[in-house]
């Protein structure tokens, strides 16, 4: 699982910082989460390959979170795009995509689905064989989600030794990972934690932008490997959370602590400072594992 | 009169080539043509002031023209603009954004006036008394005007000498350099050419893009100074121009050899070239002043 920041930066886009964006790479799937405007450079920028994104996941309509996926849209056609994309995203998605589509008399030349969200409790979004998504309910200024990734558990490893050592066909092997126990001709069951280990442990990610101090994410969140969440202010600008709906680094802190996850990222600074090396300061007075996004960063996780 | 190019490459942004947008300063006014996605960074790293520009003339709506439009628009509000915008474009440009404005849940706290367009004649959009903004409608595959900036006459320049030699008083000094002749107090009248200079000749700008070669706007065009023309492609591609409607470099020269302006400007060059020199080269055969625009070029007129 790794994750690339193609931009983390509040509000406007400037000359050396990006709006919302970032991708997941989990289980060899490219989620896009949020797509603020320049994105498609930033994925130029960032190397990575446009073909791999099959679903973009819109967090709300504020433009710094979605002004760039009509273009990514158009850009996809551009490319000869065939294969299907998925967007999920807040009820409104779709009317401003296909309006803007149809203005310019264009079309996609793959096939687009949007999934528009308008639930207010958590649920799940996608699910394959591998990984499963589901949404976190914010509290912003307009409807907002954030996102749950969780990888879903692994086919058990095989004790090759053991299993050779019991002489088990090799035809019962996908059924041993499986989880099944194994009869022996003799009558003898042999149970499967004898044949084999535990498999790695599945990785979870939740991203949660933008949002005011909200401790009813917590038991969505709990125990959950790694955690983005949004601090847009230092405590010194804390008066301004209520307002604006959204964080301070503490605060997003304290919501680590409290749902014992893992890993904190802090990414959707405001422009306003100079440095962001304050917000993992402040953030640490409370959670000890505490990293910066920064646009263009790449955390393996 | 000067004109700085913010983008001018066909179809996607990408690392290191930004779609179609420019600025034209003219009297002191500071127009913005297109507006494709990134633009808004783009005027930050050519370091032109935001908050002087009040007219947005778009030319049509395909995304590489107008998709960094909207996050214009809200980027001036958070910059609490306070001045009205005028945008001019073609009908849609009010519905794309106003839709996205209540998709968000926000507005400006300026006043937002569109100007929308329909006429496939040539009209005035824009005139104040500095200088006159009318259309050139154009041929392209969604409804298209290129937009002709002309400055007014100034007042005649006082030729002093001649003027204090009949011993003219200064109250009469505004009314010569408006063109009148003077009566002296002994009846005779002394025409005005004789106490004025002509005034520096009014410069003009035509932005011709995105269009298939058309004869039909070099009247429109005639004896303008300076003519920026689409020239998508080279003339190895030139069998593209018809279905995608677009100019090859010696189509776009043609048309300024035709309509006798000062200097070419070619821009719009597909992403498929490695580099833009032999537009210039091709043009050449045609029609001798040619510029190359590029990104982040700035062209004293």
């Amino acid at each position: 699982m790794n994750l690339t920041i193609l931009g983390c930066y509040a509000a406007t886009p400037r000359t050396l910082t990006n709006p919302t964006s970032q991708v997941l790479e989990m289980k060899n799937r490219m989620f896009l989460i949020d797509c603020g405007e320049g994105t498609q450079v930033q994925l130029r920028k960032n190397k990575l390959r446009f073909s791999k994104i099959n679903h973009v996941f819109i967090s709300h309509l504020h433009g710094d979170h979605y002004y760039g996926l009509i273009g990514l849209v158009s850009t996809f056609s551009l490319l000869n795009r065939k294969t299907d994309l998925h967007i999920y995203g807040p009820k409104g998605t779709k009317e401003i995509t296909l309006l803007q589509l149809k203005l310019s008399n264009s079309w996609t030349g793959y096939n687009l689905y949007f999934h528009e969200l308008e639930s207010k409790e958590p649920e799940v979004v996608f699910e394959d064989d591998k990984v499963i998504v589901s949404t976190i309910p914010l509290k912003h200024r307009v409807y907002t989600n954030g996102f749950l990734f969780r990888e879903k558990p692994g086919e058990r490893k095989l004790d090759i030794n053991a299993v050779q050592a019991h002489g088990i066909h090799t035809a019962y092997y996908q059924k041993i990972k499986n989880g099944s126990d194994i009869t022996l001709d003799d009558g003898r069951v042999i149970p499967n934690s004898e044949l084999t280990f535990d498999p790695p442990a599945p990785k979870s990610y939740a991203f949660c932008s933008d949002t005011i101090y909200d401790e009813s994410i917590v038991p969505l969140i709990k125990d959950v490997d790694v955690v983005y969440h949004e601090s847009t202010f230092l405590d010194s600008e804390a008066h301004l959370c209520e307002k604006t709906m959204h964080t301070t680094a503490k605060q997003a802190a304290t919501i680590a602590k409290m749902a014992n996850v893992k890993q904190l990222i802090l990414g959707h600074f405001s422009t306003r400072y100079n440095s962001i090396e304050p917000f993992r300061e402040e953030a640490q007075t409370i959670f000890e594992n505490v990293l910066l996004a920064d646009d263009g960063k790449v955390f393996e996780l």
